[in-house]
């Protein structure tokens, strides 16, 4: 089974050299009755002309841009669709990666779909019908960038840079008909396990190492897309050690790499990961923003800063990280996570797009570029001289059906195809992941799919913690409900629920992150009355009896929401029992009905867990006089 | 250095065969100049006769007894204390017992003191001089039995009855002069481990492993005490597997273990370890009494119920387990934890005589046996042909001081003189060990030591879990505050805190434990007014407002003992400053100060957290005005 690409019976054969080729070889396979001439144009680079002629159709493309052309036609014509006008396309960001969390010892940070497909027992080790078809996969819906190790670069993963060179070149090798370039994790202070008493960006033994690392891993692998670094971030090394800046850390890299045409992509995910719960003035939140701020436009040319989707950490609901639209003269890349981490971690299912379109639509009125969304300031084309880009933490790995929960590949699926066109609406790309999926089921079982991905990310949202306030889950592991799990400990991530209320103040009056927006943005979270509600208690302290605009009291809201959480949980149950039969794959079908039985008792337990909660501080009855565990 | 015998330099030299040998060995080595008369009379037993004669003193004992009459003799002149009197002492329980919960990989289950003392790599593995000293040290109390490796069997533990057995011999060879003969924890699933496909206890086949298995391991340790089982526990396997009673599967192992005198330790710690937080019927704590009250009188003469202090499991305060005086005709033990996997796990000073006094004096007014205490009740002698005892898991490990708390040592130091004799009083055992191990230290840092060792218990309570409701830790590794880190778990281990109040009502009204008490305890706990307040909330909920005999509400008590708890801690850790130079060895000076200062720190964080929880549930200012963190 190979996800949306089930109706494409045979294997991609070894041997294929190129995205020409492959190209060819999909097309004759997956149409053989349509004849579709291809023609090279370099020029085009990722980008694609589609044109209909009599009994067939005209690809013209760029090295990789054929290959797309062709994966666009393949997958029109498979849902059906006729394309009779002429298509012109080219991907918005020249980087749109997937970012592995693998560790060498074969285990996958955040993974949920069993383990790596590229590491076992310390070293590089694939199996490469496996490796074609994740290829494949990944080409057929756009994405160009693979990061292979995790960010987190755990021992031996310095391997990828001097001993397993070899593997590394033979992976390269192997994603390389498909347009996909690797990258690597690099731990900071790799240097000093060679060695060298310092990682220091700026002595000179240490920018020599680099240099040379590069020099030997572009040698052997010359397309290598670049270095992908954590730094000063949850414990990981950095420049801070040394008193220099991360511009000071960044830009050394990138000028080892730069002889290669090798991008250096620097998280911001930076912050006080030791903070104490009794320090009020201390907001992680604000912590990308005020280390990265000063140090715009200090960086070179093929650093690329990566922020995340939000200054916390991929919860279910964040507001827009500040730094886009900040930033003006920085290279930036948004990063989301597919892996789903904090939302239910492919047990539960959680359609991510509409969050993505959300994201990609906010307008940061960054002066000069005032209608600019984050989706325009992230592109190569709005920012001048920028090198922009998409990532997304991997939600893959060894299972058989290779994300676990088989509704949670409509997440990679859909963030490929949003990476490459981010005008595309989120019911679209369900509804043709569906049918490409889930080809030869009824109608009514596909719309019923779409209806349940379509409403998946809201459901999830009720059922968990309210109105953008975060966390609740339980310590480490991050699945289920843990409503103090985080709220003592060190990591910045408090909700401050009393007897009277929840929330936390970040306005002025409280830690000031409002004013790290762009206006009209800050105004609008700095008050109450026009901050938007789904993120009233990210910015606000509300007592419990706060009228929201639907003339509901917060706790009534907190009560509501989780009781209709939990019932949408259940229902997507209901609807997928009542499908049994009209789902081609019958196998499929069995393990997403278990795992929806498993999210209705969870949605059950989150219910449950969250309401006693606040019951519990405030004592309030539910105005409906549903069950509340006392 | 070794501990309360630190002043013998000398270590005990191998090849001593027996209790008298090594007697005369430690008599010669540490009073040199007393000449002292040793004459066994086998009858005696483990108890001896000290008569002072001229010049010298007679020692007559038995097999054991000569020993333990020369420890007595050693420590009471160490002491300085003048034996002008003829002693004749003999220990009360025929069972006094260590339960080391060590595993073969090396590691101990709740072990604070660094790595096992028998085990490596997957198998007994010791340093032989380590081992006569542990056994010095545990024969210098008076201490009989070791139960070698973990109640929770890993595998291969198993290899303890089979491939191992030579080691094992050895071991118990090592032991032998101490008078210490060891045990086995076993688990109940060992058959199937054999290729047999059950472990139902009325299978002949099982029957007939277990017969040939004790067969096996007593032809090579003659002296074995016996077997240790945590069956049907904490997903440890048992008879309910197969339908059958507790008392089916230990007189199983019973029939098995008589023809070589050995007995089964059958641990009561059996509860519902799946509950569901929202049950507000089961009552963990009643689980004990329910399971085996119905035994009563069911189990053979060769089987010892091990019970722990209190119905839950360990905590700073618990009502006494009201299996005592309940079971009638059941061989009783009592089980306590030295290791303090509770009470601030060797970081915090927490010296446990006081409790185990409590419990061993309370009274449980068993019919026909009114005046009956614990301590009775547990004794050979009170209860006929019963065959008691007392035991305790290990606070010891492979760290160079045993105890990683210097001060953790006189948990071992007390247990002992207690199990031996119960009558002693918790601060002269803390005075004699203080003397003997700190000898040459001035007598302000004596009595400073005594002074916080008498005080640390209570002041671990006041900054811990108020008034007997227990909990509150970090899930899984015990240790440090969580207010609701078990809340929501499925232990059965619950507060029920919400904004009037906090505890759990185990009334008549609420769970029906306290009907599980013989009267008048029964109803002492049953109604508020007679409720010992130190364990109020174990027994009722109460509102914050209710008036305690101190004419405190609940949440000024709750608020003043947290303030009073973390100031006994910075008190500890004034004290110890001031006591730089009095400590005659200074490298224990040093680490005992290092541990207070964690205490100290640790006990502020106690505080605050818990002091804070209630703050934000129940809105209500410290009368005082002290810092409470919103």
């Amino acid at each position: 089974m190979n996800l949306w690409l089930t109706r494409l019976k045979d294997p991609v054969p070894a041997g294929l050299k190129s995205p020409a080729e492959l190209a060819g070889f999909e097309l004759s396979h997956a149409l053989p009755d349509t004849q579709v001439i291809l023609r090279e144009q370099p020029a085009l680079n990722e980008g694609y002309r589609i044109e209909p002629l009599p009994g067939g159709f005209r690809i013209t493309g760029g090295h990789t841009g054929l290959l797309y052309g062709a994966w666009r036609l393949i997958m029109d014509r498979l849902c059906g669709e006729a394309s009779a006008a002429v298509i012109d396309s080219a991907p918005k960001y020249a980087m749109r990666m997937i970012d592995c969390w693998d560790n060498p010892d074969g285990t996958v940070e955040r993974g949920y779909a069993g383990r790596s497909l590229f590491f076992r027992s310390g070293k590089l080790s694939w199996d490469p019908g496996r490796i074609r078809e994740l290829g494949r996969l990944l080409a057929s819906v756009g994405l160009n960038v693979l990061c292979v190790n995790n960010v987190n670069v755990h021992y031996p993963a310095q391997l990828l840079l001097e001993d397993d060179l070899p593997s590394l070149a033979a992976l390269a090798e192997a994603f390389r008909p498909f347009g996909i370039r690797l990258m690597l994790s690099v731990d900071f202070s790799q240097p000093m396990r060679s060695g060298i008493p310092t990682a220091d960006p700026l002595d000179p033994a240490v920018r020599e190492w680099w240099k040379s690392a590069a020099a030997r891993v572009w040698s052997v692998v010359p397309d290598l897309a670049g270095f992908l670094v954590k730094a000063d971030s949850e414990g990981a090394p950095g420049p801070f050690a040394y008193g220099r800046t991360h511009a000071d850390g960044a830009n050394m890299l990138a000028e080892a790499l730069r002889p290669f045409g090798g991008t250096v992509v620097w998280r911001c995910f930076v912050y006080n990961c030791r903070q104490d719960w009794r320090d009020y003035k201390t907001d992680r939140a604000r912590a990308a923003y005020d280390h990265f701020m000063p140090s715009d436009g200090d960086f070179h040319d093929n650093v690329i800063l990566q922020i995340k989707n939000g200054p916390q950490d991929f919860q279910v609901r964040e507001p827009v990280h500040p730094l886009f639209g900040g930033l003006m003269k920085t290279n930036q890349m948004l990063e989301v996570q597919i892996a789903q981490e904090y939302t239910g971690q492919q047990k539960h299912v959680c359609y991510l797009m509409p969050m993505f379109k959300q994201i990609l639509d906010f307008k940061t009125y960054m002066p000069g570029h005032e209608d600019a969304t984050v989706a325009d300031i992230i592109s190569t084309r709005t920012l001048k001289n920028a090198n922009g880009g998409i990532a997304a933490v991997a939600n893959t790995g060894n299972d058989e059906n290779w994300t676990g929960h088989d509704l949670a590949a409509a997440n990679l699926f859909g963030f490929g195809r949003l990476a490459f066109d981010t005008t595309l609406d989120s019911e679209s790309i369900a509804r043709e992941w569906a049918e490409l999926t889930f080809a030869g089921s009824t109608k009514t079982a596909i719309d019923a799919i779409v209806d349940i991905l379509m409403r998946s990310w809201s459901a999830y949202e009720k059922y968990t913690s309210p109105l953008g306030i975060g966390w609740m889950v339980n310590p480490n592991h991050h699945y289920g409900p843990n409503v103090e799990g985080y709220e003592f400990d060190r990591w910045g991530t408090y909700h401050r629920a009393n007897w009277r209320g929840i929330g936390v103040d970040r306005t002025t009056k409280g830690t000031g992150y409002t004013m790290q927006y762009r206006e009209p943005n800050a105004s609008m979270y700095e008050h109450v009355e026009t901050c938007p509600e789904e993120l009233l208690l990210f910015f606000h302290f509300i007592p419990y009896d706060y009228r929201l605009k639907t003339g509901k009291t917060l706790i009534q809201h907190i009560y509501d929401t989780h009781f209709e959480g939990a019932q949408d949980a259940a229902d997507f149950l209901d609807t997928w029992k009542k499908l049994d039969g009209q789902i081609s794959d019958k196998e499929a079908y069995a393990r997403v009905l278990k795992r929806l039985e498993i999210q209705a008792d969870s949605a059950i337990e989150w219910r449950d867990r969250i309401n006693t909660y606040f019951y519990r501080h405030c004592g309030t009855e539910d105005e409906h006089g549903r069950k509340i565990y006392e």
